[in-house]
């Protein structure tokens, strides 16, 4: 890999902590970092679950007995003990602790043990009879669709609407095994009339799993009264209320510890491990139950939607884009978790970087007999970038025109409006295009041997909808610092930058802050750790916490010097310096004032867009995340064999905080973009997972990162965030596969519009090209 | 017993959480309440220490190889790995972790092991070798002051004194064996100049043991760069600064958690059980290492000040007390702790609940080859309300006047000052004395057939010195509150108290207040739970912190109405009323407002009295602390047997917040008076103790509480704590010694001087009056 000097320039004066290492990686790489997989309690239990063997069927019985009366057992978990629990979704509650009368997917829940340890858990699972009525399944959208298909819920289950601003609206069950459908339209339909030409495609996404490393774990104590769990949950106090909601608690009775996570890229959101944990610890009498899933049962758990989207384009002759009408069905799986959101997300990332007159969208999350989808890092916006991406390329090739030329005539500005009441965009995005095609050699590509190229960007709204985030900063008599705040370190670094931020605020290194443990009991409220909304939201909040506190720092010191003004005094490394220079260390003056134990200052930070009633979700978005990537590739004609040659790509920081961490960001994000694009796929056949375990799930190796492999990490200094940052972490896997497609094309002709781009798909596409071209017009296939 | 109903009246308005039972009265009723006793943690060691057999030697060798080489054994803690650790100390440090190169009392800390479980550390120190070179000892303050005495610390540890305002100094090691020294002058020395007579006495102060239930016990888990305990901790912060300073790390890398303690005392201020614990775990490679000491061990590690006490004191003839001179002498024990501190409050209160012209005062802690003195329910102030009190009943027989008149003439009144500069007095004294005397039937009194009746006042600075207190106050969307302030439970009920506040404040039952887990990484700081001063000034951070999340609610109820004057509005159970009386639930606007995971509203309070130059101390007290007792006993003057017919006790809580508790601590602290007073001392013969178990040390016990034994909490309301509410807990105690021992003389003539009032000193006291009054004098015995 090598770096483009150009990420390493800084805006505005230089900060100090920027260039350093990780916070957390000592800690890691020696084994002293604690995940929840370490957390052992005394007396603690081990729990597995009994998983159904059905894609969907009748519960007729289940008999534990057996299991019960297993020496060791401390306590079985049925649809009886998990009667009174309520489901659980965002806007549709549906999934059930336990499955009821019915099982949905091959791999719902059916029953659970807490033993001494898992072999007896296992073995307890063994003795657990349960008769099924075997029903028919809809495996993918198209089944579930279909006139007459069997309904997955034949009964609705609870559900609201959120509210929605102009142009946007969401309806529930509008079909049977829609539990969900958004819309969304902004501009002028007459728009249509002024297209000279109107392109249907029809584009489709496989469903990839968020292969985390650490799995779904957590350890649960829990009475009728009150419930504590240590949990690998990416948003603590969503699962906070997630499991108030379950278990019908108020949410200060429930405690959310979260210790290092080994990942999530949305997985883990919400409940997975922990409502069966802390049943059965109810169950076993308040006794700590853990439960950490296989990879296999992880597999079983949460997965990305698949799509299906068909665009319908319209165009002007001179390639002027005009009007886009999107339709998204999304494989939700068996219960609707977060498929309403990412639904939502779908249909309003429809118009991509480019400039409309009129767009609308519908977006379907459809329920079938499959493992349930979730949250899935770029949320929607991948499924969109896909669609929308390789529908530039499919017009360019139809007009004539280069896909790189295409997408420059119709990207928007800097600071043009997305939809009305939204966030101007903050990026320049036709110069990130320029920097990701000048940094390949775009405009000098040699095509020869089956050689191309290509060019893509994605954007998506950043932050989250809506979030409100709060953060405390506390200040030891001595300068040290304890950081509080509920943003989860998954990896991303977030940690680390933002013990940065408080540090370049306090004027201190970064080892003096310390992140305080993760404890709703504790920590500020936060809506969670998602949509890349680290450094903007919660760096905001973190940031203004640390001015806060270093304003009381420096009241304090004005009081010390006879009131002086404070806006002349600077605090360095826990010494404050007067308007003249003078140096006071602040340790005397503490302890004079406030006695032998001395004091902690305290700083609150708190961060929320302002809603707005024109926004088509309640607030603006807090900024726009973009990504570009150019690509090059060989093609071997005769297989299908794609070779990634090269791999550019670029996120916008707005400006750097942490560079390891952005750097890290961006080129995580590209190495997920071309699983997507090359390998990955979770493959069902009726309803049965054949690939559900790592070794037979393909990620990229790396062997499979391209030699020249160049990440350019830009601050163009537009956002708002704290010293002009923005998010990172998704934009930049929107265009790798785009790009990778596009320069298939370039190198061979053949258009894809399946993902991923196997040796068997793209096979099947160049015979499709020979066909068409044998027929006298382009194609896609 | 019996409540007077004076003590039920409010004084404005009614209370509706005042008269609710603790709310942690279910949990430890039920045995669910977690102490530290109850924490485990997974893999935990436990810790055995071994102890000096001699009051003072020299360590010549310590061998503990054969004890290393027992199985089971995982951490060894000698001199030598001890060696890098300071010592501590609040004013000196002088207290090892281990003895060095010498052991200072019975019971010195000469080596620990961790091992799997007690027994096995127990015969690991039987293995460990040591060869001790003894040492003359110094056993009691006459001859630790005496010429020639052995020094205990030949070379002065380190040490600072505090700064003072007017009237007031400190000064380190002015003489051999004395490591601090306070004065106070307050008026003009002229005074003794207008006095008739001038008396001089000696009252004596014998050591109790605080009998905290549960034992110094802690938890430990801590590396060379990081430390988390869990401890029977009465105030974390200081805890923290304590090991934080052992141990050689910043503050916010060391972490202490404080569940519900079985009592305190001001036994569990600072180091007792941590040090060990810690550094045994750093030794076993950060396992935990649970310390949990016996009851023996308990009275080895800590006590109250035996105390002389010297006071010569001038009055005029019609019994106007006119000057005193104060000489106090403080049993310290081997290491200094906090006596100096409470050495300068024993100076301090010289003074008592009386008028003077002119007073002065010098205390000094003493050190002496015995078990450590430290905090003590009292902290000084009941060693001088025995000497002051006592005096004022030798003065009234000498004068030939009443004691209930004496001190009637020279009590100061409701708002005059103690001190320059100090906080007016808060009580109406004469009234609260009215009350006692009233109460028991002292005008009327029978005293026939060797029974008679006393009434005593104590009166304390309170609330602590200089103490700033921080709290914080979480709201849920559904209006469930966290509470987080660092104030610990000890059994006083504070809790509860906090949470009434906070309910009383946000209009909703206690219920819904849940107060959040101590943790020093997250509690807002404290300097602790000591010096009555939970309701004055963490109930005033408290409330405050509860009335900004009232305002914060109110103002954003004021937004979603469209702007009205947030004043107009009040919460009720979170439901805002509007000014006209429409009432608008919150959890909507909430939602619609933050999103689907809502939102929490916080407040933050902090509360720390002016700092003052003109205080003998740095600041002004917080509220004065004040006590009354009346009892009745009948004395046989045969055996001198003291039976005690009736005690009334009161104090003034200015405001009840918590009538169970507020009744609580009175009766409590009467009985520890009680105790004080006839029962209790550590005996010690050449610096061994020979009481030090729970057998043998004799407590009140339910039989030694009198039928008619009446408590009355007085709500005079001048107090400026929350609500008008001021501290319970202490002041209670002072006079019940006193009174008890001014009825034994109303009832046979003997004055007592010397606590506790045993058989034998009544004997005593009786044979010496008579051997005076056949002398024809009266005199003190």
């Amino acid at each position: 890999m090598t770096a483009d000097p150009r990420r390493l320039a800084p805006r505005e004066g230089h900060m100090p902590e920027r260039d350093r290492p990780r916070a957390d990686a000592r800690a890691k790489v020696t084994g002293q970092a604690t995940y929840t997989t370490d957390v052992r309690r005394a007396g603690m239990l081990h729990a597995k679950v009994l998983r159904s063997p059905h894609a969907h069927a009748r519960i007729v019985s289940v008999d534990a007995s057996r299991a019960r009366a297993l020496p060791g057992v401390h306590a079985v978990l049925t649809r009886d003990e998990a009667a009174g629990l309520a489901p659980v979704g965002t806007f549709v509650k549906d999934w059930p602790v336990i499955a009821g009368d019915r099982v949905r997917y091959l791999g719902d829940t059916v029953a659970a043990v807490a033993a001494v340890d898992e072999r007896t858990a296992l073995a307890a699972l063994d003795l657990v009879e349960v008769e099924y009525e075997p029903l028919p399944a809809v495996t993918d959208v198209g089944a579930a669709l279909a006139e007459g298909a069997v309904e997955v819920f034949p009964e609705p289950p609870l559900g609201i609407v959120p509210h929605y601003g102009q142009g946007a609206s969401g309806a529930l069950r509008p079909l049977p095994n829609v539990p969900y459908e958004f819309r969304f339209t902004m501009g002028d339909e007459s728009a249509w009339d002024e297209c000279d030409h109107v392109f249907t495609d029809e584009f489709r996404f496989s469903r990839m799993n968020h292969m985390h490393l650490e799995p779904f774990v957590t350890v649960a104590e829990a009475t009728d009264e009150a419930i504590e769990v240590w949990s690998a949950a990416q948003s603590p106090f969503p699962l906070r209320r997630d499991l108030a909601t379950v278990f019908g608690l108020p949410e200060n009775r429930v405690r959310v510890n979260v210790p290092y996570l080994g990942g999530g890229f949305g997985a883990k959101h919400g409940i997975r491990a922990e409502s069966v944990a802390v049943r059965l610890s109810q169950l076993a009498g308040g006794r700590p139950v853990r439960y950490c899933m296989t990879t296999e049962e992880v597999f079983l758990t949460s997965s990305q939607h698949a799509a299906v989207l068909r665009y319908r384009t319209g165009v002007k002759a001179d390639g002027t884009f005009v009007a886009r009408s999107a339709e998204v069905l999304l494989d939700g799986g068996a219960y609707s978790d977060l498929s309403p959101l990412v639904a939502e997300k779908a249909g309003y990332r429809a118009a991509g970087a480019y400039r409309w007159r009129y767009l609308d969208s519908v977006a379907r999350a459809v329920t079938t007999n499959t493992v349930p989808a979730s949250a899935f890092r770029g949320f929607g916006g991948t499924q969109a970038t896909w669609a929308g991406e390789r529908q530039v390329d499919l017009i360019a090739e139809r007009l004539g025109m280069r896909p790189y030329e295409l997408r420059l005539r119709n990207m928007k500005d800097l600071g043009e409006l997305y939809a009305p009441g939204e966030t101007p965009i903050d990026s320049d995005l036709k110069e990130g295009l320029r920097i990701v095609a000048e940094a390949i050699g775009y405009a000098d590509r040699d095509r020869s041997g089956n050689r191309g190229m290509g060019v893509a960007v994605g954007i998506k709204d950043g932050g989250g909808v809506n979030k409100p985030a709060q953060a405390r900063v506390k200040v030891t008599t001595r300068g040290d610092v304890l950081l509080q705040c509920a943003l989860t370190e998954m990896g991303q670094g977030g940690h680390s930058a933002m013990a940065a931020l408080v540090a370049e605020v306090l004027g201190c290194p970064r080892e003096r802050v310390r992140y305080a443990p993760i404890d709703t009991d504790h920590s500020p409220f936060d809506q969670g750790t998602n949509a890349s909304s680290g450094i903007a939201v919660m760096g905001s909040a973190v940031t203004q916490a640390a001015l806060r506190a270093r304003d009381a720092v420096l009241q304090f010191a004005a009081d010390q010097l006879g009131g002086v003004d404070p806006a002349g005094l600077t605090l360095e490394d826990w010494t404050v310096v007067d308007a003249a220079g003078e140096r006071h260390p602040l340790v005397p003056w503490i302890m004079h004032t406030f006695g032998g134990t001395g004091f902690e200052f305290t700083g609150e930070g708190f961060f929320k867009a302002t809603n707005s009633d024109l926004a088509p979700l309640e607030a603006p978005c807090i900024f726009w995340e973009v990504g570009w990537a150019a690509a090059e590739v060989e093609v071997d004609p005769d297989t299908g064999k794609v070779t990634l040659l090269q791999l550019v790509v670029s996120g916008d920081a707005g400006r750097v905080i942490s560079e390891l961490g952005a750097r890290g960001q961006d080129e995580g994000a590209a190495v997920f973009g071309l699983g997507q694009a090359l390998f990955e796929e979770m493959r069902f056949e009726d309803g049965c997972l054949l690939n559900g375990e790592a070794l037979l799930y393909r990620v990229p190796l790396a062997e499979d990162i391209p030699e020249r492999f160049t990440s350019i990490t830009q601050e163009q200094g537009h956002a708002a965030g704290p010293f002009g940052a923005k998010g990172l972490a998704e934009g930049t896997m929107l265009p790798v596969a785009p790009a990778i497609a596009q320069a298939i094309a370039d190198a061979v002709g053949a258009q894809l519009t399946e993902l991923p781009m196997t040796p068997a798909r793209v096979w099947a596409a160049l015979r499709a090209r020979e066909a068409s071209e044998a027929a006298g017009a382009p194609a896609a296939g």
